[in-house]
């Protein structure tokens, strides 16, 4: 908590990681990662055991910016212990929960040095920046090593109030695009001379929300389509503008792929334009796709832990923005689960220690759970 | 011409007219009017003969600012002629037509002394800024005075190309209103914590464009409504915005005062937006009401004078955008005709100098059967 480790700095973070880790026993890697235009940035690699099943927890130590600094009643980075609570950018999102976990992981291993199987970690310092030189990489880079992952526990923030909430077995894809209709400047007293692209827009925004993409599926919510911005920016009243820009944001189950929800799009848009409106659609690359780990023995250990600690089964949910699962899915199955997330990326972000602590027994929990089940297997 | 009377600057134009005037026995007036916040405007008010009937033109000699300087081809304020075109700021809106009407007037009574009425000259600096200070208040100011009027032309440009086009017997009101839609800001992986104010804004437009205003009437286009500019400016794509802010303005017809007009769109927007839609409306105040002169005697003495000259009798029209003429109705039956206004408030405006001398023609002729039909009668 008191390493400043705003996206893209390391700031110490994974410096203390790596020693922790290494005094374990664990061997530890710390692959830094470049792309053009883009800071560098230091990501953590770390394994205990050298035999399957390898269980990976996975995470990330940078965290967002403070943001207006003034209005925070705790210094951001001191992680103070008030009444309970622990303070601090990153409390909940996601220090807190990795610490639980790692301790887990220790205090485990302490106790059973016999356990099969491998437990390593998967962290990550660009997770809450562009996501390029984070854990996309870092799986990659793995990979190429031989490294090979049977299960992987995500620690991000996934209650809503408590701990007893919710686990994420997937995530909804998101996929962007920027919208402009173009029409032809003109005198509002003139309007046969003009041609409104507000007019147009309007229509086309009405027939992207007409019907509902889809109803949903059995763990996934229905598709949402949310338009972020739509402006114009004409400021006299006598004008008809000539053009209007919007952009909308789509958080998509697993009944579409990016190409066929914007083969959609694109559909519903030239439907309602006709031959009347003129509108460019310009959809963003994407790489976050909608996936879903499907419930099963591992969904259910997980689960069994929470159950078990808490007293109330955990829903399973595929709710929210994305995350770095999104790129773990192609390697092994990812279930999240973590603290509680209400304060996350706001000021005075905050955790219970109390909720650390049965993040701490959750995890050893699962982790005896995980290993004995492979010994049995 | 050569004076640089960009509004509201008097740039020595009306004191060349009260010099004019003056000489040619008229009893000239130079009432300077006065509102906080605003500078002070001249105007000018001239009158020869002291009988009824009393025929006003009426117009002013301010003009738009030049704009773009550089993009001109020509000095704007050189008033230079060239192939028998007249360049320059207010060539055709309307100082161009304004001296063919003047020169008209003079020469009439210099050959028809004994003729009978009065001609009077409504002059104002304030016609393309505000509008408080000009027209609407030289006006009253000559009511107070005990001025009464029969009939007034209105020389601003109403030809869309050739002198014999069109006179305007009316104009369209015109309303402004701005909508607000308040929503609530969040995240759009969560669309049920937030509420997207730019559903409901694209909701209520629609609903305000879904059916005609109206059919239009004998002498008026349907009343027409164009939203001017929609305005959200969230840069953020994964962020549900707060708030959608809307400018519409309406050209409405004589079906409507501002006050129906303004309950029409405000039961539009209630009905649309039931009990889900936060929005706020305000109708800004507006003097610009639909009106009309009559087709009668007056309206035909100028259609018949137009015709006489150009060989085609002009359409009667009440298109376009606002004028003073919608002051000038509360006191006279106003006819509005001048020259080609394809130019006016553009770079290198200009009038060709032969429909300036139709226009002198024009007005001549309509003075001789104006004040032939008054004698008659
Ligand atoms: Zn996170
Ligand atoms: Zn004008």
């Amino acid at each position: 908590m008191r390493c400043p480790s705003v996206t893209p700095h390391e700031g110490g973070a994974l410096a203390l990681l790596d020693a922790v880790l290494s005094a374990e026993g664990y061997t530890v890697h710390r692959p830094v990662f470049s792309a053009p235009g883009m800071p560098d940035v230091e990501n953590l690699y770390a394994r205990l055991g050298t035999e399957g099943p390898v269980l990976v927890i996975a995470g990330h130590t940078d965290v967002v910016p403070v943001g207006d600094e003034a209005a925070w009643t705790r210094d951001p980075f001191a992680g103070s212990v008030e009444n309970g609570i622990l303070h601090g950018r990153g409390a909940c999102d996601m220090k807190g929960g990795l610490a639980a976990m790692m301790a887990a992981s220790l205090r485990f291993r302490r106790e059973n040095p016999d356990s099969s199987g491998s437990i390593a970690f998967l962290i990550t310092g660009d997770e809450e920046g562009p996501a390029v030189n984070g854990t996309v990489k870092l799986l990659d880079w793995a990979h190429q090593r031989g490294e090979r992952f049977d299960h992987c526990l995500l620690g991000e923030p996934t209650n809503p109030a408590s701990m007893s909430d919710m686990i994420k077995i997937g995530r909804r894809g998101s996929l962007t695009g920027k919208l402009t209709v173009n029409g032809k400047q003109g005198h509002v007293g003139y309007p046969d001379l003009a041609d409104n692209p507000i007019r147009g827009m309007v229509r086309l925004l009405a027939a992207l929300e007409a019907t509902p993409l889809d109803q949903g599926t059995r763990h996934f919510d229905p598709s949402n389509l949310e338009v972020t911005t739509l402006d114009v920016g004409n400021p006299a009243s006598n004008v008809v503008p000539a053009q209007a820009r919007a952009v909308f944001n789509i958080r998509f189950n697993d009944v579409w792929t990016p190409e066929t929800l914007a083969a959609e799009i694109e559909r519903r848009l030239r439907d309602a334009a006709g031959n009347s409106i003129r509108y460019e659609l310009v959809v963003q690359p994407t790489n976050a796709v909608a996936f879903m780990t499907e419930p099963g023995p591992f969904v259910n250990l997980v689960a069994d832990a929470v159950e078990a600690e808490t007293g109330k089964r955990p829903a399973l949910s595929t709710t929210g923005g994305t995350s770095d699962a999104r790129f773990i899915k192609n390697y092994c199955p990812v279930v999240e689960y973590g603290v509680v997330g209400q304060t996350m990326h706001q000021v005075d972000e905050c955790v219970a220690v109390a909720d650390l602590v049965t993040l701490e027994r959750i995890t050893r929990r699962l982790l005896g759970t995980y290993f004995a089940a492979q010994h049995k297997a």
